[in-house]
C-alpha cells in the first residue's frame, strides 16, 4: 500500500515555540511600504560599526583554498578569546575554549552534553526566548525560577522544590537578556553554591559580558570559586564587538568530560567559518579605548531610554544594569496588542517604533503580558524619536481603546 | 549536602561514536615531526583552489556593520543555489531552500524535524561516519541496509523487515561517501517508491552532486516524481566548489511542514555567517567551464587511483562512479592496524600515506575491517607517490607481520 501523504513531523518540531519577536517583522515591513519610518528596537542587532580592524586581514591574507578549520576553532581565535576572558579576571587555557557557530551552537552543545530528552533545566523567568527553541529541539524541559521587575529581577535565595530528579542544570544569561539585570559576583557565587548543593551544572550565557553600567564590575563566571568545574560559559563576540553576522561564539569550560563530549559534537560538524574566525581573531588587536567606547555607547543609550520612559505616565521601568535591554511595564492590558497597534495603525510625523512584547520571554504564560523589551540598538537621536513615538502611540492607543488601559497606574519608574 | 563531584554528562554524549578518521591525525603529525612527508588522503578536504571569483566581493563591498543575515539565508545565495539545482534539472523555488552551517546543520535540522528520540533511520551500510554522530546527539537510531563492494554497493530491492514502527526515514548520500557509488535516477526512484510504501521520508545528501564519472548523468533527487514532497535534500558547496572552510550548506524541500519546522530551528540560531554567504553566492557567476574543470579533475584522479590500485597484488577495488572516494579491500586482517603501521613505522623515500580505515564507516562492527577509503583530494603526482607508498607499505607490512595477511587473495580489481 503506497502512502499518499507524508508521515508526521517529530513531536519536538511540533513543540517548537513560536518566535516571540520575528512574527511582528512583516507588520513593520508593511508599515515601511506605506512610507512610515519604523525605529526598530525589537531585536538585539546593534547599529554599532564593526571595528574596521577586524576586516583588515581580508584585504591581505585570504587563503587560496578555503579548507576546513580545526574543529575546536582556529588557535589564533581561541587565544584572542582567552585574552578577552583574562581582561575580566578569568584565567583559562586556550584548550578550554571551543569555537562555535555563535552562542547558539555553544548552548546547543552544552544542553546536549548535559541533558537527555526528558531532562530539565532551571532558568530565571523571563529568559532569553531562543532558550525555549534550543531546549524544545533537544526534548529538554525548561522550568522557571520566577523573577520580578519590582525586585530588580533578584534571584530567590534557594531553589526549593523546583529541583527534582530530572533537573540537570541552571541556565541564565548574565548580564541578562531580556531583563538587563546584572547579577554580581556575590549573587552568582550564591547560585553556584545552590548548584553544588543540588548537584547541578551552571551554564552562564555571557554574550553581554562587559556591558555593565552600575556599581558592580564586569566579571566572568569562570572566575568564581568552582573546584569541581561545574561552570560552563557560553559566549559570543556578536554584541560586544558588533559581529552578529559573523556567527562566532564559544563554549568555555575547565571540565574535561564536557570538553570531550562537546568536542565530539564539534568534530561531527567539522569546523566554523574560517573567514569569520579570521576576522574575529582580530579583536585581540583592538585597544582598550575601542572596547570602552562600545560600553559607553550603551551606557548613554540605556540612561537616555530610562530617563525618557520615566516621563511617560503609567510606565514602570527600573533602570537596566547591563546588556542593552530595558524592560518596561506599560499601562495596558495587552502589550502585544499595543505593539501591533504601533506598527499597523499608528504613526507620528511619519514614524513609529517596533519593540518586543515581553510575554514571549516568559515561560509562565500568565506573566509579562503588560511588558515590553526595548533593545537600545540605535543612536541617541533615533532613541529620542522612538521613545517620542512610544509615548504618543500609548496616548493614541488608550484614547482609541479605553477598555485596553489599566485602571490604577503602577508606580512611576525610578 | 554539597556535592564534591559534578553530575554525569548525558547518555547521548556518552554514546557519541569515536570519530573514525581524526584519531589517526596525531600519528601523522608525529610522522611529519620525524621529517616524513605524509600524503593525506584520509579526509574529504580537497586541494582544489577555491575559485577566486568567489572572494572578489570581499575586496569591494564589505558591510560596515556585520549584522545578522536572514535566518533562511541571504536571498542572493538562495537564488544561486536554486540556479545550481536547475542546472541538473531540479526546479525549486528559492523559498524551498534554507541555508545552513554546512550540510552538517542541514542534516541535523532534517533529523530533528523528522525524528524524536528513540526513532530510527535506515541508511546504506557503509555510511558517512558523521551521520553516526548527528543521530547519536539527537537520540536517533541508525539501522543499516547492508551494501557490498562486490555488488557495486547496490541497494536491495526491498527494505523488508528493516522497517519497524520506529522507522521514520531513509538517509543516504548520493554520490556516496565513503563508497563512491552513484545511484542512478532509476535506482533512486525505486527507493522513493519503497519509502512511499512504508510511509517514510527520504533524505538525500547531495554534497557530491555533479561529481559523477560513469554512464549515468548527474541529477538531483528533487527532480524525481515525488507528489507528496517526501524528498529532503541536504547539500553543500564545500566539495563541488572547494568551499569547505566557509561552512555553507542547505536543506532543500518542497514540503511545507518540514520547511516550517526547520525554519523555526534556523530562527533560533539566527543566521549563518554573512561573510561566507556573500562569497558562496558568487558561484552563480562561474562559467560552465569552471564547473566542468572541477569534475574533470576528480575524474582523472579517480581513474588514476583505480588504475594504480589494480596493480597492487591482492587489492580489490571496483571503480568509483561518483564523489571523490575510492574504497579498497586490502589483503590484510585489520586495515586499521595497517594504516597505523603506515604512519607510525613506515616510510618510503621519506614519504608515507594516510588513508581512512573503512571500519569507521560501517554500522555493522563485523564489516569493513579489511577495507580503506582513499580520498582523492591531491593532484596526480601526489596520488602516484601516495599509491607507491601504499603498495610498498603493504609489502613491508606483510613481510614484517605475515600473520596479518589474508590467505587467498580476493579477486583482482576490475
Amino acid at each position: 500500500m503506497t502512502s499518499n501523504s507524508t508521515p508526521k513531523i517529530s513531536r519536538r518540531a511540533l513543540e517548537m515555540p513560536q518566535n516571540a519577536i520575528r512574527h511582528l517583522v512583516p507588520l513593520a515591513e508593511a508599515a515601511e511600504r506605506r512610507g512610515v519610518h519604523v525605529h526598530r528596537l525589537n531585536i538585539g542587532q546593534p547599529d554599532i560599526v564593526t571595528p574596521p580592524e577586524l576586516s583588515a586581514p581580508l584585504e591581505s591574507s585570504l587563503p587560496s583554498v578555503f579548507a576546513y578549520g580545526h574543529s575546536a576553532g582556529d588557535l589564533s581565535l581561541r587565544r584572542a578569546l582567552r585574552n578577552d576572558l583574562a581582561r575580566v579576571g578569568a584565567q583559562v587555557h586556550e584548550d578550554d575554549i571551543l569555537v562555535t557557530h555563535g552562542a547558539s551552537e555553544a548552548l546547543t552543545f552544552a544542553l546536549t552534553a548535559l541533558c537527555d530528552a526528558g531532562d530539565e533545566v532551571l532558568t530565571p523567568d523571563p529568559t532569553y526566548a531562543n532558550y525555549l527553541g534550543f531546549s524544545a529541539s533537544l526534548g529538554v524541559g525548561l522550568r522557571p525560577i520566577p523573577t520580578f521587575a519590582e525586585d530588580r529581577w533578584a534571584l530567590p535565595s534557594t531553589l526549593g522544590d523546583r529541583v527534582n530528579s530530572k533537573t540537570r542544570a541552571i541556565l541564565l544569561s548574565n548580564p541578562g537578556n531580556p531583563t538587563g539585570a546584572f547579577y554580581s559576583r556575590e549573587v552568582l557565587s550564591g547560585l553556584l553554591q545552590a548548584a553544588r548543593r543540588h548537584d547541578l551544572w551552571l551554564i552562564v550565557d555571557e554574550v553581554y559580558r562587559g556591558l555593565v553600567f552600575g556599581e558592580h564590575p564586569a566579571y566572568s563566571a569562570l572566575s568564581l570559586d568552582d573546584p569541581e568545574h561545574r561552570v560552563i560559559v557560553v559566549e559570543s563576540t556578536s554584541k560586544r564587538y558588533s559581529t552578529c553576522g559573523l556567527r562566532i561564539g564559544a563554549l568555555v569550560t575547565r571540565n574535561a568530560a564536557i570538553r570531550e563530549a562537546t568536542m565530539s559534537f564539534a568534530q561531527a560538524r567539522l569546523s566554523c567559518s574560517v573567514l569569520s574566525q579570521q576576522m574575529v581573531a582580530q579583536i585581540d588587536t583592538l585597544d582598550e579605548d575601542a572596547r570602552e567606547a562600545i560600553t559607553n555607547t550603551y551606557r548613554e543609550r540605556l540612561a537616555l531610554t530610562h530617563e525618557l520612559l520615566a516621563t511617560i505616565p503609567g510606565v514602570y521601568a527600573p533602570p537596566a544594569e547591563g546588556a542593552f535591554y530595558q524592560m518596561a511595564t506599560l499601562p495596558v492590558r495587552d502589550a502585544s496588542r499595543f505593539v501591533r497597534f504601533l506598527v499597523e495603525e499608528f504613526s507620528c510625523d511619519g514614524e513609529t517604533v517596533l519593540v518586543a512584547p515581553a510575554a514571549g520571554f516568559y515561560l509562565d504564560p500568565t506573566r509579562g503580558i503588560d511588558q515590553i523589551r526595548i533593545a537600545c540598538v540605535l543612536g541617541l537621536d533615533s532613541l529620542r524619536a522612538a521613545l517620542r513615538c512610544l509615548a504618543a502611540g500609548l496616548r493614541a492607543y488608550l484614547a482609541a481603546h479605553p477598555d485596553q488601559g489599566v485602571g490604577a497606574p503602577p508606580p512611576r519608574a525610578t
